[in-house]
């Protein structure tokens, strides 16, 4: 019983340092339960029962499984929902028709067989890519309404007032699940999507900056201040980690931002695609980084000569980079060109090619550290690459935001 | 009206290849037509219907949800909807007879304010990365009965009669999902893991050998076989990236292989953990490569003689931590330990000695390859690991399939 209670506890107390750290979740909670208090008042009011008939519980339904955290979500499984209902309500009472005509022998038979047909061409037509990343609620959907409606008609006589009161429980629950979701305290997709993005281009240009650093310091360091601020330093050098294993939710994301309607800075055509691609970058150069990291404790170093010959120019180029990387990220906060960033870039140009000359002129007796010089360069190829396409969001960017802003100044 | 049929044929043209390419995914589409249609007669034989009331819905619903391609899914969610209901069942009685209690005025306001609170909580919890994990669907079912039943009970004199018909239906909805998709060419969540994880180790290996060989060979290779050639070596050397991004796919195919029952040469508790683990190595090494590959295309290259000096000893590091790849891919392959393993290790412990051996004996002015050496090094570290959580796979394994291979053979 103890280690029950002990477990129960700690339970309670990892839930409590989840609802501190993002109260985001807790007003999703609180918003979900709203929503459904709402929706639960229309059948303690007898006008409002009457109107529905006793299929309220379809609106509740509605309101349990198509809220979502994200105000994307939510609206892509309305959406889903609808469209897959009504679809399936016109083939099944279509279907249903047909049955009847048939006679009451083969009734049952042509029900079961076109039953099984679409329910099978549905379910496969969820693993088809395009399907599945826009559709793949609404495919499930369509089973079940179809197969309730064909169902049904063999039995339920009104079939169309069953189709009625489906069809206007579902819109009291779409609709009342998309203004809880949007009216208190939204929580965009897009505006998440945007925000780690920046936080990625930020924790990598920490990444980068402390691997260098270490990697040239590494040797001069007396051992007493190792403990503390290596620990400090760690966990910014690790921060390309959570850039590595991003693809998933980025992808999510983009995929539910679309279906968000325009809000703030947003526009209707938001190019959500360009957060996929800058994404990609970013996870190359974490691996550059990742390559970079592993120098750190390889085995084989560097003569400690070679290191301070080309310490400098190694930093002076990380930091540039760097530099451009928290520009890049700032860029993204904020929506707008940043003037530095041209600068920032053929700042990083020199550093590039100042590294070059200092390895050519290196006598070519102490050519070791190429390697970390190599993975520098890709990176910077990759902060270039990052720089273009960011580049080329700005320009479709611009037009929205500027538009906003000074809708928002006046 | 010709380009919306193109594209319906275009559509069409890309379902058939997926169905050709992948027939477990028509088999899954067939399976859920089948469960769907038995689960429909339920409706058509009078007794039956008698037997579960006007609810038989329920049971349709609980197949169209709960039915999963794979049958660590399908357990997953089944498991999860009994529970779910059940629990919110027995709690939503209880609320109920208190409110009663309390007379006919409060009666809705307790009602309300116990749905919210627990609508929210419910909700809250599938924030919490354990209870996501293996409760999420039982949680969002958990709030869903609640509401049904709390609030049926303010109008449907019977709630008990109403409960017991809905835990029957859905009995009978979750048992012929389970036997429908373990029965009829099963898709075992585990063993899609099992050949993932051996089909992307071989990747590894062909990209491994594919990247060291083409680095060396660049430069000697006459333009005329390039064309051809080399697209379908690219494909080949590409295969790492699928390691990259297959960090989640294997995790939820983990998650759901934990709740399949014992089948084939899985025990009831194998370590599918351990997948994991490989998984998260096979990405470190894929990184690896992926920094190799950056070498190829890198404008800076090392001069000839260097390159010629060490592609003898890399090449011959390479094939043999490609094999001890290979060999790992068919020990996960068989389950099986391989006799093999231990002499390739020491192969390739002693590539790797030679391959030093071969920096050293360098006049030292020329290191430029280090690069390449230092990640191959890496590699290899990497690959030690490897075969240290494989060779700790094994004694786990060996205990299970030994047993059944045994029991198969007799």
């Amino acid at each position: 019983w103890g280690g029950l209670l002990l477990k129960a506890w700690k339970f309670l107390e990892k839930a409590w340092g989840i609802a501190n750290s993002e109260p985001k979740k807790v007003v999703h909670g609180l918003k979900v339960g709203l929503a459904l208090t709402i929706v639960s008042i229309f059948y303690y009011m007898r006008p409002l029962y009457e109107g529905v008939g006793g299929n309220a519980m379809w609106a509740i339904m509605t309101v349990v499984v198509t809220f979502e955290s994200t105000v994307g979500a939510t609206f892509y499984k309305c959406v889903n929902r609808v469209i897959g209902t009504s679809l399936a309500g016109c083939l099944g009472i279509g279907v249903h028709w047909i049955a009847a005509e048939s006679g009451d022998k083969f009734e049952p038979i042509i029900l079961g067989i076109s039953l099984f047909l679409l329910a099978s061409a549905a379910t496969f037509s969820r693993f088809i890519p395009s399907v599945k990343s826009r559709f793949d609620y609404g495919a499930m959907i369509f089973v079940l309404t179809f197969c309730l409606v064909s169902i049904s008609g063999y039995r339920v006589e009104k079939l169309l007032e069953l189709a009625r009161t489906r069809i206007s429980t579902i819109a009291i629950g779409t609709s009342l699940c998309i203004f809880v979701s949007m009216l208190f305290c939204p929580i965009w997709a897009g505006s998440q999507l945007q925000s780690l993005t920046a936080r990625n281009l930020d924790k990598l240009a920490l990444s980068l900056d402390g691997c260098v650093c270490e990697y040239f310091e590494n040797d001069d360091d007396t051992g007493e201040m190792k403990n503390e601020d290596q620990k400090n330093n760690n966990s910014k050098v690790e921060g390309y980690k959570c850039v590595l294993n991003s693809k998933a939710s980025e992808e999510s994301m983009a995929n539910f931002a679309r279906w968000e309607p325009a809000h703030g800075r947003f526009g209707f055509r938001h190019p959500w695609k360009k957060y996929l691609e800058v994404g990609g970058v970013m996870r190359k150069s974490a691996y550059c980084i990742e390559a970079l990291h592993g120098c750190l404790n390889s085995e084989i170093q560097a003569p400690n000569s070679l290191k301070l010959h080309l310490a400098e120019p190694c930093k002076a180029l990380s930091s540039s980079s760097s530099q451009v990387l928290k520009e890049l990220s700032i860029v993204i906060k904020k929506m707008k060109k940043s003037t530095k960033i041209d600068f920032l870039v053929s700042n990083m140009n020199i550093a590039v090619q100042e590294l070059q000359n200092a390895i050519k002129s290196l006598p070519s007796t102490q050519m070791e550290v190429s390697l970390s010089e190599q993975d520098h360069q890709e990176a910077n190829n990759e902060d270039h690459h990052k720089a273009t396409t960011a580049a080329t969001i700005p320009p479709l960017m611009e037009l929205l935001p500027l538009a906003t802003l000074v809708s928002l100044l006046i």
